[in-house]
């Protein structure tokens, strides 16, 4: 922690460190945790990075707690970093300078509803399933669904989304505003509960997506939808991955509210049928949900099995039953256990490339190519009407050839993504993995205008360091 | 301009000014415009904002042609502003210190279109009738509507809306990318192509709203819709401002996907009448859009006159004919002709706060009763999906009396607002006419905030000087 280049990652001072443990425990009693477990736990990455334990977890159960670590942090400059629910996947709650980790899972209340407003005021650690059950009895829901049961905190903070933004948008598009205790442990407040608002600079958008380095989200004020009366849900199956994206492309320009719109690859079509028990044709296969009244889902369906059948896509059936619905998506839902059971014992890196929708099909079918090219083996899922979509490589990650080839692989893939004028990440943000990637994406210019930001809010560098930007 | 007080506004010295035109003269040539007439036309705000001419306007014609302005200003620590068409209503495009106006409307080009990603290039200049007369052909349009023929380059400074936000979203949710000159001269690219991303800080949404006070949008890459091959227009009467809240708000909550619905209340509709020669009951109307295919708008409008009906609503009637839809918006489309009708020779001052739905009505209320008390004259129209809504106060403003009531109204309109969690600007943005009221909505930590953004990407303070953050 050096004033002169804020971007160094130094561990801070023994003595530093010792008097913020100490004021912590006088402050937080047992709420404060040093056991390694403990520390441990609160550094897992979902993926190939390497765990970067903090060197003590406070359990924070209200505000004020967040402010005073902040504060207790910020006076001997060691670092502070949020957790949710750890299932970030760049390594965005490691410690590379250590320092103290704040777990938010206790501050997990819904602390208002407006049903008439469709929007609700929740602390950070919430998670989606949870909030979604406090919200049932009232109509309404949170629609954003990552997969994982994350913290809406955490989803914030990695501008997080899933399968269906492409009705519902991503995180970005559902937050109103936010509180952010800033370093020196006062609270920023990003706007109001009005729909829209051209009040100044758009604090909000710039904490969404942040990963935990400006500040921290202490509350959010988030967008909810009715439940819809219907929902269906259909899958239709394609002989190429062409043909599932041109329908996709027709599908969105001719307007159809697609409430989400799911490709598996072959590779993952058959990892399923294995792992789910099912007979698909193991060819590229769109799973889709359509959400209205009945008339409106009726029309959505008979109008996308047109739209299938120009395209070449097999036989199109769709159902509203529950029963129904349940077994077509639990398929996608357990592709990840699927992936892993192909390979049993072996590590799963994910990737999260998103391209022009117009440039899917090339991108994914480039993709399978490279994959055989380079012997690696790795189901591919798309959140297809975003041009968003994961490569679940497997590998051993105790053989280095292989994990050199993996990662041969990862930067061609973003390379390749880039080139046609995609995105690094879609969905799973920076973190420590995909900071090489940022300079070639948007240019160095971008990347002064971030760290200039960064030492802006946080001139000294206590929160989450080392994530996003990297070293000048 | 005092490194050490950035938010001063002192002119430029003389000498460094005289030293900006002879440069700017050396290299734009007659492209150069210093005479009164131009830059009083440059300083024109539509509202009662005394106007503040710049020194100086340079008729840009490409990206070069704002890299050099931009150097040749930061060399001398002189202002620079971007010009749209003017139609700002706060302020933005006065120079409260002078300095030099670069006019974009010459670059006004639409670079790529990307008919199947739904996305557009275009130049900053471009207004939005030009650009969707541009796109027509290919069956595609740029949804955002603030009524004013605006560049889309200052509707994304100002981050706009206007009617058919309710469906389509704020300037905010239609931006995918932007390149920003910044203060010397290079450019930032804050995006790509791809339809979401994680990519770090999210620049893009931290220059929409900023009103040039961070850097010049250069370029823009926007979002695009398929036409609907199906439009339908509708209005109802309500015997309250109420129950045609309640019957948008229940349309919202059902989810029901209009595409406009305005609020009109007595006063406008009375005003309407005269001047456009109808006989519309004088009681609040709402007038509603819908788009999608023959039968989702069907089921569309069958839902809300259901809904409508149960409101209170009178006949509730809708057509899709061009000629009937035109005559029914046309009456929208003129209401500021018709106001100003009320009341030849006044001034008119147009406000603009938003709320949560759920106040509106409240909202409505309490200002149109503020209105009878401070015996001013002021129809109101309101965009009431979104909570936002603006009055239209037709002043004599060589009557001291009357303009003080004026601005007496409007504080306690703001305020009314901000107390109802709303906030004072829903699509018009800050300039200098509402810096008064941002720390009233967000606190002081939020204008930190702000303020340190500025400092950080303008250090010289030349990007339109004294608009968005007030001085410390």
């Amino acid at each position: 922690m050096n004033a002169s280049n804020p971007f160094d990652l130094k561990h801070p001072e023994p003595k530093a460190l010792a008097s913020t443990i100490e004021s912590l425990a006088a402050r937080f009693g047992n709420r404060l945790v040093t056991s390694q477990a403990v520390r441990d736990q609160h550094a897992h990455t979902m993926t190939w990075l390497a765990s970067q334990p903090p060197d003590a977890v406070v359990m924070a159960q209200e505000t004020a707690d967040i402010q005073d670590v902040v504060r207790i942090c910020a006076a001997n400059r060691v670092p502070v970093i949020a957790f949710g629910t750890g299932t970030s996947l760049e390594g965005q709650v490691n410690a590379p300078a250590g320092g103290i980790c704040i777990d938010l899972r206790d501050m997990n209340r819904v602390l208002d509803v407006h049903v008439e407003d469709l929007d609700c005021v929740i602390q950070p650690g919430i998670t989606r399933k949870t909030l979604n059950e406090n919200l049932r009895d009232q109509g309404v829901f949170f629609p954003i669904d990552p997969g994982a049961d994350a913290s809406i905190g955490g989803m914030a903070s990695t501008r997080a989304s899933g399968t269906n933004a492409v009705r519902y948008g991503t995180m970005r598009d559902n937050i109103l505003a936010l509180k952010v205790v800033r370093g020196d442990g006062e609270i920023i407040t990003t706007g109001t509960r009005a729909k829209k608002s051209s009040a100044g600079y758009d604090l909000t958008h710039l904490f969404v997506g942040a990963e935990g380095t400006l500040g921290i989200i202490s509350e959010l004020t988030i967008k909810l939808r009715g439940i819809p009366d219907t929902i269906a849900a259909a899958a239709c199956s394609f002989a190429t991955v062409e043909g599932a994206c041109q329908a996709t492309i027709l599908a969105i320009q001719t307007g159809i509210p697609l409430a989400r719109i799911e490709l598996l690859n072959a590779a993952q079509v058959k990892a399923c049928n294995a792992y789910s028990k099912l007979s698909l044709p193991e060819t590229p296969l769109l799973l889709l949900e359509f959400h209205g009244n009945d008339v409106e889902v009726a029309e959505q369906t008979r109008r996308f099995g047109e739209i299938a059948q120009e395209c070449g896509g097999g036989s199109f059936e769709w159902t509203t039953r529950p029963e129904d619905r349940t077994r077509l998506w639990q398929a996608r839902h357990d592709a990840y256990w699927a992936v892993r059971g192909l390979r049993p014992g072996a590590g799963v890196v994910a990737t999260d490339v998103c391209v022009p929708i117009s440039r899917l099909a090339d991108c994914v079918v480039e993709t399978e190519a490279d994959l055989l090219d380079l012997k690696l083996l790795s189901p591919i899922v798309g959140h297809v009407g975003d041009g968003n979509f994961h490569c679940s490589l497997l590998c051993d990650v105790n053989d280095p050839d292989e994990m050199a080839r993996a990662e041969d692989f990862m930067h061609r893939l973003v390379e390749r993504a880039q080139s046609m004028d995609g995105t690094c990440t879609g969905e799973h943000g920076i973190g420590q993995g995909k900071q090489k990637y940022l300079v070639g994406e948007l240019g160095p210019e971008a990347l002064d205008a971030m760290r200039a930001l960064k030492q802006a809010l946080d001139p000294q560098n206590i929160f989450n360091p080392g994530k996003i930007v990297p070293a000048a």
